[in-house]
């Protein structure tokens, strides 16, 4: 049996299995961090997220300080996701030695500005040659007691929401990767670039989620909206239905659709790396979390509903819920 | 310019000047590790360690699990240099999809053996798909406020000593270098594969150091002898003199060296990855040191002498000591 038979997150599952449990750990492998109590008022919050030249990104769709920017935001999600706040981060660098020095500062800086941009410090890091361009980036963060949202307590009779809208990353990747003009040239289709190269990790909006104590779950949109709705119901051992009339698509994608012939809905759906929250909670609360300035500037909208079962995602089209297969990205597929 | 131009430690440095200034970063970029004041009783200690394959390990010299043990001891001994106790650890792990799962859970369970051997956890990580194999791990420690090894304490007059015994890993990588029948075979050869395979990052002996507060300054020996005093002499603003004389050579350097026609002397000085401690301190102070318990069982040698000085590191042979050019190890040259 190989790798790419389990799975990327075949192979987590088994990590979390060998790890040992420790009290230090509040929170272990399976979530989008991993929750300390290292003794202080705090807990303390810290997540990886890697990103490889040709795997993840390429040099020829993005800046290098937008390779450092999206790197960063990555982790930052995170740690927007369990509700925290930002502290320390820290980053692993891979690099070719021919490389510029100029164009290492740039990404360096793509690096420390996303970091900064949400209140945190890049307080170290390790520097390795590399012939393909690596950005390992691990974030430290804050949360108070009992605050950290979890995956793992969507009910039934919840409602999902996203912030934000999806699919402009997913339709930006489709477009630079089809041969010929660039097909993402043109004014309206700038905020499409945009969220592609230059995502914004919603930390002040989850930090106030949890401080809200009004949501029950919470996961980060890394993997697309389907799976990521999956990880939520494995891990709460129920069902999400995702309303697929309801999802709402970034401003640009219906454009790109047109232009190269895809699925704007399919983007939104399964993309991924939208860096967007979703969220479980009860629909009464839906008013009060809406009237925090921090929810309200990136918006919030009910994509789907929590039902009883035992781990599965579905799609509702037309009234009629049918379960998926996870449709998302997998690293060893 | 390029990287290699400025090395690994100039761009180091170009991190460090780019990265802000923030109260809850004690120590930033330049140390083994970063102390953050998170507002708990201890202060914590990061420090993250990328390998690569090709770069810093190859799969045809090392069993999986020891490619694991080694990388995680890799960051582990940054941990003991500060004198700090490990809590949690994070890999990132990149793997070829094609590889067996057997295969990677060996070199998954190499890290968590290395990791549990101090007393601390793996508590995340993220997994990739790499075509080489690179593990990026993250240590997080606790020390006492006040009480982290730091590199810019050393002062005129004291006396630099490390412990254990060098040269050993740098005579494994030299014997399976060259081609030809396997030149470290051999029961009297044992402890150098061992010492290469299985290091034994000095959390205990760190920790026990730290504590006792006779120490001024500490690293850990992973670039080489003389580049590792190199960095102490920097940081500390003097210069640091190392008795070649007096340098305690691992068992079974000699063998290697004449059966291959190297010379143990340069392994132990310039060879790198001992995860040895190296420390300044009053000479008056080893006695009460080497009255520790977990000093005392791994060993201390003094090995030289801190002067007046701007940062520079000498050898002394004979009595006459002359400043080197820093030898060891480079990402980027």
């Amino acid at each position: 049996m190989q790798l790419h038979d389990i799975g990327e997150f075949g192979f987590i599952d088994r990590i979390a299995r060998m790890a040992a449990d420790d009290p230090a750990v509040v929170v272990g492998i399976g979530d989008d961090a991993a929750v300390l109590d290292l003794g202080g008022p705090d807990h303390v919050v810290v997540t990886t997220d890697a990103m490889l030249e040709g795997r993840h990104f390429r040099l020829d769709w993005l800046a290098p300080e937008d390779v450092g920017w999206r790197a960063a935001s990555g982790a930052l999600s995170d740690i927007a996701a369990m509700g925290a706040s930002p502290a320390a981060v820290f980053c692993t660098i891979g690099l070719p030695p021919e490389w510029p020095v100029e164009r290492a500062d740039a990404l360096l800086g793509g690096v420390i500005d996303a970091v900064q941009a949400v209140g945190g410090t890049l307080a170290g890091g390790d520097v390795i040659a590399s012939d393909r361009v690596l950005i390992d980036i691990m974030a430290l963060g804050r949360v108070p007691p009992g605050q950290a949202l979890l995956r793992s307590g969507a009910r039934p009779g919840q409602v999902l929401a996203v912030t934000g809208a999806l699919g402009a990353p997913a339709a930006a990747v489709m477009a630079l990767t089809r041969p010929g003009p660039d097909t993402l040239a043109g004014e309206d289709l700038a905020p499409v670039r945009r969220r592609f190269a230059h995502p914004e990790p919603r930390v002040r909006a989850g930090r106030a989620i949890a401080a809200s104590g009004l949501v029950s779950a919470a996961i980060d949109l890394s993997d697309g909206l389907v799976q990521d709705a999956g990880h939520i119901a494995e891990r709460s051992g129920v069902r999400t239905v995702i309303e697929a009339g309801r999802v709402p698509i970034a401003a640009g994608c219906a454009q790109v659709a047109e232009r190269i012939g895809g699925d704007a809905l399919t983007w939104a759906l399964a993309g991924g790396e939208d860096f967007e929250l979703l969220i479980a909670l009860d629909e009464a609360d839906l008013q009060a979390l809406l009237a925090l300035e921090a929810v309200a500037e990136v918006g919030l909208t009910v994509v789907g509903r929590v039902e009883e079962g035992a781990g599965s995602v579905a799609l509702d089209e037309d009234g009629r819920a049918i379960d998926l297969p996870r449709g998302g990205w997998d690293h060893f597929a």
